[in-house]
């Protein structure tokens, strides 16, 4: 399959819903401003694409669950906004624009992140003549205990808190475990969930998140190092220069990319009881791969 | 009935589940710390009590909602949180203890709220053996809705546009509603919600929560001039020294108790049809304008 051309497609289905979600929404105008702003700052829906693709692979209409994928997104961005605020990694530029607080200010900044996870949390709860009550339930669970105390948030504290630290292994990979791959893994099983999987297909669904979402922050990490501004959206190198613990910075480009490598194997592995409809999560990992050569 | 040795009892239920929540319960150790300071830092549980009053007015077992109750006090929790921060109110002090910022650094307090809401959020997407899943999705669309952008953060959104602003009944009115009206309103309502009641009962509730959500911020507004430091937590005069639009700078502490009391007595009367079981919120209502004498 041509996944790139899936990838555009599936893009298309979150932005039509995103579009125009926060359009003078709010009064103050300022907040839905602010909180359009970052979430239309050319974010690729890796996250949504990952749910809409899940939900494919467990054989249902993705178009019935557009909505959550795009909550995911939400998500996403409000904690991009948080992690930018200059309490914490003061980053003036995000995908090559300036960051949310750099334009609105700080106070705003916060307040537009608080906004979008809030909102997230409500389109989860919106009644839908597609999805149980159960399931959706059950999502919601999914998404909070990944972005929360034990998943992104814990991530986002390890992280700040192991800057100019020595690269430790664990810490590593707690951090990517939490920070970014915990909000990736969920969007997958969040994509099977809301399709009602059983517990066999749930459970290789959900290895697959793992590892996809754990191979996307070392691509990531890689990408830092040797990729292009244009491409990353922040000027190359600025992990490095804050000490940021990273694959590349304990591994070096070349065993990193390995890791990467096996990581993404394991993920399509992991779906090998799976036929045609899986083919889309099976490209969006190579694709993550190739993104590194 | 005995209002005080009520929300007595009550508190000591929430607090019961509050307790030892988050003890121990995040790597890093700091985050929960951060988020169990705040929570345990002397709230009266306000809104979680509200909320049980509210299930009781309609026949059922408060004790069946405790968790849900409980969670709306991590919801208001985070919002102290945020709006203490140097970018927003820059408050030092929050019921008499240093702010979280103060103890635990910036970064730390942004991210110690953003996990406060995302777990409440999550205990209200728990599977219950009392609530159908379709009442738990109708009470966590409230929680959303009076919570974010078009609810408390739109509020706070306003209140730092309005700071040094002219009076504007219009604004304070709005300010008041969405800041801090909203979640008191929807605790009753999610109580209500939760226990299952019918469109005629959850009206009644409804337009109770609305009346005594805004009359509980009027009252706030008054104890912040004439209340003692010990009473309110922070020093008497700080929304007057921010210039902050309140309702005794509009109207003036005589005009604002008068208002206080209508609004207290409105939210009395929309209970006439309920009997003994809604005496509760009566007294809560009754309690509130009591502090201002």
């Amino acid at each position: 399959m041509d996944i790139k051309e899936y990838l555009r497609e599936k893009k298309v289905l979150v932005d039509s819903f995103l579009g125009d979600y926060f359009e003078g929404k709010s009064r103050p105008a300022v907040l839905s401003e602010a909180m359009n702003y970052s979430l239309q700052a050319g974010g690729k829906r890796i996250r949504p694409i990952l749910c809409l693709a899940a939900c494919e692979a467990c054989g249902c209409n993705s178009s019935d669950i557009v909505s959550f994928a795009a909550a995911l997104e939400m998500v996403h961005t409000y904690s991009l906004i948080h992690d930018d605020l200059p309490a914490m990694d003061n980053d003036d530029l995000r995908r090559g624009k300036p960051t949310n607080h750099k334009v609105y200010g700080e106070a705003v900044a916060i307040l537009a992140g608080d906004a979008l996870l809030t909102e997230a949390f409500g389109i989860f709860a919106e009644p839908s003549s597609f999805i149980k009550a159960g399931a959706q339930l059950a999502a919601m669970k999914e998404l909070s205990a990944a972005s929360g105390m034990k998943g992104m948030v814990a991530g986002q504290v390890q992280d700040m808190l192991s800057e100019n630290a020595e690269p430790d292994e664990e810490t590593l990979r707690f951090i990517h475990r939490h920070k970014t791959a915990a909000l990736l893994s969920a969007s997958v099983r969040i994509g099977a969930i809301l399709s009602g999987a059983q517990a066999g297909v749930f459970e290789a669904i959900s290895t697959y998140g793992d590892s996809a979402g754990l191979a996307f922050q070392v691509v990531d990490d890689i990408l830092d190092i040797v990729g292009e501004t244009e491409v990353i959206g922040k000027p190359r190198g600025s992990d490095e220069k804050k000490q940021k613990l990273t694959y590349p910075r304990l591994y070096g480009i070349e065993k990193s990319r390995s890791i990467a490598e096996g990581l993404v194997a394991g993920a399509i592995e992991s779906l090998r009881g799976f036929g045609r409809e899986a083919d889309p999560l099976r490209g969006i990992a190579s694709y993550l791969l190739s993104r590194t050569h």
